[in-house]
């Protein structure tokens, strides 16, 4: 067997690296920054993706798809949005390569240069109001409401498996609409829609918020964000709603006749997940020997491991197991009955638990003869011993009871590590002794903002939208504030 | 109303790219050679991808993800393979850029030159491969069956919307295996997948066949392909499946131990489809007044359009038309009641003739009172008076017998439009009076092949699998031959 893992409470880094590559849900490929997605990652993204999807659906999104390649003159046509992204821009400069005629191998060939560079996609809000354009006339065309499921690339100097990669998966909505108010209701819906997801199938407890101006996306009004706690107290921004504004409609003209028959410039959205809360899942919950995964997302959420010597008592399990397995699959339950003689039930044990199976049934001779099953849970790693008459019903409910026990760990751990703090000392104390939301007044200034994290990396993840009105002073400056907005070092 | 589409009969590549922009399926981007796929182009998109999906996982498939960037240096460590694609390859060049300090505006850094430049995968063979040697050790570690849906860019020089298109979307399967037999199992079983899915979804009869070595994939041993013909008789290859052998695994230095112990290279496959299918859909069954749509593709299978005046008719209308919709909606059946009144009936028939929709219902005062509602069939045009009580079972029934029927309709004008032909005046003449599939032996040179090609434009499309020997002599050189070939001009 392969050596344990690191400890998460030794190394956090080092364990969260390790149990990526372990589980199998990815690894570094030879492109620096860009990682290979392994099938058992994949298909928790895939799980995702279909949860995602239909909730975008039911809400009147339609998926499209737009180019990979933006020209440079688009990219640079909204002014904050360029300076956004050109730090870490993958350019497209020729479209051949040739054989080197001195003898250099394969080399790219200088004649065949793009009259005007193309930039792999950072984000597609250029390209696509480029197009809505000519799509948008009057407004009886809004609101349009476009979704795409594609890859992006920022070429981002450290990267981590997930976390950080130069390419990366993710869904980017772009909608366009006839009012303000219209759009602001967007926003806020999608952001709502990212937090049903995060709490209900992640089991990811998140805080709904805005981001401070200096952490607004480059080119919106206004961004809204959910940030989840990992287990070493720093926070993940899972997901970001923006409010555009007319910005992208002016920077591409995208004007439209309205119900008074006047023109007037389109009012936009966008709003993204990506493959980060790939993540964010495992760093919530999982554990030293591997992977918890909720229910709801798990590729595999049963297994069934028979304890045997021989083919005539795996014959009398398989008998006794063969029903269980079409009627959870009836169910719509994945379950997965392991018969394989190869490796040993340790061994089973030992590796279903590194893939965060959340229920795994064991059943042996003894078993047989009592009519029993033992049932081991991965979340609490509780193992207890179930009729086996009822055991479909029972793992129903116990897949809901696991569900529901995850997110409310993950709330607990939250809730034990996020402090109301009003005194400075405290503050930075409390970054390094317990890491973890700290909830304080600051007086709204960029300044104050950015030295509070050069002193302490610690940034302000949102104004909470439920934050109520309270009169207070500045963590740091001592001037007036009067909401608290919460601060925490961040991935 | 807009202008009527192109005739198919009098410009048949007119009527193509003007239809598929009309009907809202793609059009053109600003990028030169890639696409927009509209909303409705991709929701039949996502419909294939999910029945090709399914299949792939019923046979054991499964998906992950592997990087956009291939590094030059791989592309090239299969000779036939960079030599294939490095004429048509989007070259990555440099990762920043900067404000021009002498006022252009934004330029390419050119202090963030990469070291190596990275091909934006036209294919991802080797990206995969080179993975594959860290995943692969021993026999049972195999097969390793892996499908990726992902885009690729071949910078084609003259591109047209779905079939030729420098960025597309596709799926690409990638498979390892122990032995050349199995290997050559699983390209035949991909591309007997491929067939089934034209057949069966697509309403597309295929030709299943091999490709002469002239026109195999750069690095495979053998190209299995399905064509199909279009409704101007030219060939369009619909799927391809590759036998790679041990190329890539040579290529890339894939070892495994096994199962006597010793160390061999793996044997692999690779097989793809793309958008290019979104093509062909359209080509093969769509006519004047617009796209004929299968029904197990078509968004919307069914659609009902009220004819009334005033709100009282349309709530009596809506009130027998509501309990319909239910039922078909629980048949799994996708429908849309379009009741709006900003257009008249006849422009939402034009409108859905146009889209494809395989049944329109209509009903009216009088429908009401006879308990009868129309039925308009997209495929044929015909008209009927049904019984309202009925009509959903009627529906269910009708929709198979559409998408049977436009099979036949396509298997037919391909029969009549499929020639065996003995001699070469008569050769030319067929492919300029009623081009389509000719049946011809051929003397098995590339020379011969190349010959013809450039005499006719004609290219021998495949080798059948189901092709019986037969002695004959071939139609260019006189020279003897064994077999019939499949010649056609192609797009």
């Amino acid at each position: 067997m392969s050596k344990a893992l690191p400890k998460k409470s030794e190394n956090y880094s080092e364990w969260y690296n390790e149990l990526v590559k372990r589980a199998d849900l990815a690894e570094n490929s030879a492109v620096r920054g860009c990682m290979v997605i392994k099938p058992y990652g994949y298909s928790i993204w895939e799980k995702m993706q279909r949860a995602l999807d239909d909730m975008f659906k039911e809400t009147g999104h339609q998926n499209a798809y737009f180019p990979l390649f933006i020209p440079k003159s688009y990219l640079s046509k909204e002014a904050s949005h360029v300076e956004g992204f050109a730090k870490e821009c993958a350019v497209v400069t020729h479209y051949r390569l040739k054989n080197d005629p001195n003898g250099g191998g394969v080399i790219v060939d200088p004649e065949a240069k793009l009259e005007e560079e193309l930039i792999v996609r950072p984000t597609s809000e250029t390209v696509i109001w480029s197009t809505y354009k000519n799509w948008i006339q009057s407004y009886r065309d809004l609101p349009l409401l476009i979704n795409q499921w594609a890859n992006v690339v920022r070429w981002e100097m450290r990267t981590r498996l997930f976390l950080r990669t130069a390419e990366f998966l993710w869904q980017e909505g772009h909608t366009a609409h006839a009012t303000k108010e219209e759009a602001v209701a967007e926003t806020e819906q999608m952001l709502e829609i990212y937090a049903t997801f995060a709490e209900e199938f992640m089991a990811v407890p998140v805080i709904r918020g805005r981001k401070t101006p200096n952490e607004r996306f480059a080119g919106a009004e206004d961004t809204y964000c959910i940030e989840a706690m990992m287990q070493d107290g720093k926070a993940l921004q899972a997901g970001t709603s923006h409010f555009l504004g007319q910005n992208f409609a002016k920077a591409f003209d995208v004007k439209f006749l309205n119900k008074e028959n006047k023109q007037d410039f389109v009012w936009g959205t966008s709003w993204g997940v990506s493959t980060r809360l790939m993540g964010a899942l495992v760093m919530a919950h999982s554990d030293d020997e591997g992977l918890v995964l909720p229910p709801k997302l798990a590729p595999i959420q049963v297994v069934i491991v028979p304890i045997f010597k021989g083919d005539e008592q795996l014959a009398q399990i398989s008998e006794k197991v063969n029903p269980i397995v079409k009627e959870l699959k009836k169910r719509g339950i994945s379950v997965k009955f392991d018969n394989s003689d190869k490796q040993s039930p340790g061994f089973k044990f030992a590796e279903y638990e590194l893939k965060g199976v959340p229920v795994r049934l064991a059943i042996g001779a003894r078993d047989l003869a009592n009519g029993t099953i033992e049932v081991a849970r991965r979340d609490t790693k509780q193992k207890a011993t179930y009729q086996i008459d009822s055991i479909v019903e029972s793992i129903v409910n116990l897949l809901d009871e696991i569900q529901e026990n995850i997110y409310n760990k993950a709330l607990q751990f939250r809730t034990d590590n996020t402090a109301k703090i009003d005194n400075w000392d405290d503050f930075v104390k409390i970054l390094d002794e317990k890491p973890g939301f700290i909830s304080a007044h600051w007086d709204g200034t960029s300044e104050t903002e950015e030295k509070i994290k050069e002193l302490t990396k610690a940034t302000i993840r949102c104004i909470p939208l439920d934050a109520v009105d309270e009169e207070g002073v500045c963590i740091y400056s001592g001037k007036p504030s009067s909401r608290r907005v919460i601060f925490a070092r961040a991935y």
